[in-house]
C-alpha cells in the first residue's frame, strides 16, 4: 500500500513537469515569434535587393553600352540573380502561389520548404518516382499487347485494360500534384507540362467510362485501344530517355552547387548537349504519332464505326496534346539556342539559370 | 550616349547588390541553422518531459491511490498533457508520419505546420470544405433523380451519372489527402475514417467502368443505380449534421483554447450534447440503408440479371463500409459514454482532450 510519503512524491514529480511543460511551450513560442520576426526583417531586404535589381537590370539597357561592357555588366546581375535564386534567400521572396489544383486536393496547407537542400531532394526523387513509373509505362501496355496476341487470340478483356486506365489515371494525377508542388518551390517548370499532365488525366477518366467491346469484329472496334497502347510503349521509351537528361543536369547542378553555385550553368551546357539530338527526333516523332492516334479515333467517331462521345473527346484531347508539346518543345529548342549563341558572344560559360533550367524540356 | 560615368555606376551598383545578395544569404542560412539548432534543444527537452510523464503514470498506477486522491493526480497529469498537446510544443514530439497515400501522391514534401494557430485553421477550413460538398452531395444526386422521373422517362442517360461519379472520384480523394494532413498535422482522427475514404475512392473508380444499360427494361437494370443515389443524398444529409456538431465542437475549442486551452472539453460536453442524440439515430439508419443497398447489388450479381463484376465488388464495398461505420460509431459512443461516467464520478469537468476530439465522431 501506498503511504502518504510516496503520495507527496508523486504529487511532486506531477508539479515540476507541468513547470517544465509550461516552460518548454513558452521557449518554443517566442523561438517561433522571434524567428518569425527575423525573417521578415531579412524579406523586407531580399524584397528591396531584389527591386534594385530590377531597376539597375532596366538602366543598364536603357543606356546604350557597348556590346562588351553590356555583356560584362549582365554577367555581373546574373551572378547576383543566381546567388539569390539558388540559396536559401529563394524562400523569402514571393513564390508563385500553390494554385487552384493544389488548394482544391490539398487545402489551405503550406508545401514550401525553406532550405534549398530540401528542395533540390524533392526534386531528386521526383525524377527517381518518373524513372520507377516510366518503366511501369513501357511494361503495362507492352503485356497488354503480347497477352493479346497470344492468349487473348486478339481480343483484348475489358478488366485488365480497365485497371491499366485506372493506373493511368492514379499516375497522371500524382505527376500533376508532385509538379505543382515543384512549381511552389521554385521550380521553373513550363506550366504547359503542368495543363499536360491535367489533359491526360482527363483522358484516362474518360478512358475509363469508355465501354471496351468484344467479338465480333474485335479487331476493328478495338483498334483505337490498340493504337493508343502503343503510343503508351513510345511515350515510356521518350519518358526513359528525358528522365537521364534531367537527372544528368540536376547531378550537376547539385554536385558543383555545393562548391559554387554560379558556376552551374557551365557543367550543363557541356555533358548533355550530344543526348538533345537523339532525344529531340523520338519527341517529335512521338508528337507526330500522338495527333495522328488522335485523329483517327475523330475519324472513327465521324465515320460512325464507333459512335461513343468518349471516342471524341479522347481524339481532341490526344490532338490538344500533341500539339502542345510540339509548340513547347520547339520554344525550349529556341531558347536554348539562343542561350547558346549568347554563351559564344560573349565568350562567357555564366548565363542566367533561368533559360537551361532542369525543368525547361 | 552613356558616357563612362554612368558606366562606372552601373557597375558600382551592381558591386553592391552582389555585396547585399551575399550578405542577406548569410544572414538566412545563419537565421536557418540556429532556428535548427534552438529547436533540437528543445525537442530534447519536450521528448524527456513527454517519457518522465508516461513513467509518471505508470507509476501512479501501480500504487495504489484512493479514488479521490487518483482522481486529483489524474486531472494535474492531463492538465500538462493538453499544454503539450494542445500548444506549439506538439510540432516537436514525433508525429504520426505522413504515411503510405500521402508520400505515394505527393513525394516526400513535409505538410507539418509549426504553429497550432495554423493547425486550428486548416481544421476549421476541412470543415468549411466538408459543409461545401455536403450541399452537393446533396443536390447532385437529388438532381439526378428529379431529372430522371421528370424529362428522362425513368430512364437515366450515361454521361450525366458518369459525371456525378467522376465527381465523388475526385471529392474521396481530397478529402482522403486533407484528412492524411489533418493527421500529419496532430488530429487524432480515427483511421477508418481515412480507410472508409479509400473504399468510396475505390467505389467511385469502379462505378466509372460500370456499363449504364438503357432501354429496354430501364428501371429494372438501373435499380442498383437508383437506390446508390438515394444513399448519396441521405448521405449528404448526415455530412451536414455531423459538420454541424463537429464544427461547433471545434469552435468551442479555439474560442475556450484562446483563455485558457485545459477548460476546452468543459465547453465540449454542454453544448452538443443534444444533437448528438438527433445524429446517432440517423447515421445508424444510413449505415442499415448502406449494407441494404450493398444486399441488393449483391444478390443482382448472384441471380444473374446484371452479371458484371463491377456490381459484386460495389455491393461487396458498401457492406464493408456499412459495418466498418457502424462499428466506429458504436465505438466513439462508449468511449464518450465512458468519460461522461467519469466525469460524473470526479465531478470535474476537466480530462484527456483524447476521449473527446473533435474528429473522433
Amino acid at each position: 500500500m501506498a503511504g502518504t510519503g510516496t503520495e507527496r512524491d508523486l504529487f511532486a514529480e506531477a508539479a515540476r513537469l507541468g513547470e517544465l511543460a509550461r516552460e518548454i511551450q513558452d521557449s518554443i513560442s517566442s523561438l517561433i515569434s522571434s524567428t518569425w520576426n527575423e525573417e521578415q526583417v531579412l524579406r523586407q531586404r531580399a524584397l528591396a535587393l531584389d527591386s534594385d535589381l530590377r531597376k539597375l537590370q532596366s538602366a543598364a539597357q536603357k543606356a546604350a553600352l557597348d556590346p562588351t561592357t553590356a555583356d560584362k555588366l549582365n554577367e555581373e546581375l546574373c551572378r547576383t540573380r543566381c546567388l539569390l535564386s539558388d540559396g536559401d534567400v529563394e524562400s523569402l521572396l514571393p513564390n508563385k502561389g500553390h494554385g487552384r489544383f493544389l488548394k482544391m486536393l490539398l487545402g489551405p496547407v503550406n508545401v514550401r520548404a525553406m532550405r534549398k537542400e530540401v528542395q533540390l531532394k524533392m526534386k531528386d526523387e521526383y525524377n527517381s518516382y518518373r524513372d520507377r513509373t516510366a518503366i511501369l509505362f513501357l511494361l503495362f501496355p507492352s503485356i497488354l499487347l503480347i497477352l493479346r496476341s497470344w492468349i487473348w487470340n486478339g481480343c483484348l478483356p475489358a478488366l485488365p485494360v480497365q485497371l491499366y486506365q485506372a493506373w493511368l489515371l492514379f499516375l497522371y494525377t500524382s505527376l500533376a500534384l508532385r509538379e505543382n508542388i515543384l512549381r511552389v518551390n521554385g521550380s521553373d517548370i513550363r506550366p504547359w507540362w503542368i495543363y499536360h499532365h491535367y489533359c491526360a488525366m482527363a483522358m484516362a477518366l474518360v478512358s475509363l467510362t469508355w465501354e471496351i467491346k468484344g467479338q465480333p469484329d474485335c479487331a476493328y472496334k478495338q483498334r483505337g485501344i490498340v493504337l493508343f497502347l502503343v503510343w503508351a510503349i513510345m511515350q515510356g521509351v521518350a519518358m526513359l530517355l528525358q528522365n537521364r537528361y534531367q537527372r544528368q543536369r540536376l547531378y550537376t547542378r547539385i554536385a558543383l552547387g555545393k562548391a559554387k553555385r554560379m558556376d552551374v550553368v557551365w557543367g550543363e551546357g557541356a555533358g548533355v548537349k550530344g543526348q538533345l539530338w537523339v532525344l529531340c527526333p523520338i519527341l517529335f516523332i512521338l508528337q507526330g504519332f500522338e495527333a495522328y492516334v488522335g485523329m483517327l479515333l475523330l475519324r472513327t467517331a465521324l465515320v460512325g464505326a464507333v459512335s461513343a462521345w468518349q471516342v471524341i473527346v479522347c481524339g481532341i484531347l490526344l490532338v490538344v496534346m500533341a500539339a502542345g508539346n510540339f509548340v513547347n518543345t520547339v520554344q525550349t529548342l529556341i531558347a536554348k539556342s539562343k542561350f547558346k549563341a549568347k554563351m559564344m558572344r560573349s565568350k562567357s560559360k555564366q548565363d542566367m539559370d533561368q533559360l537551361l533550367s532542369p525543368d525547361s524540356r
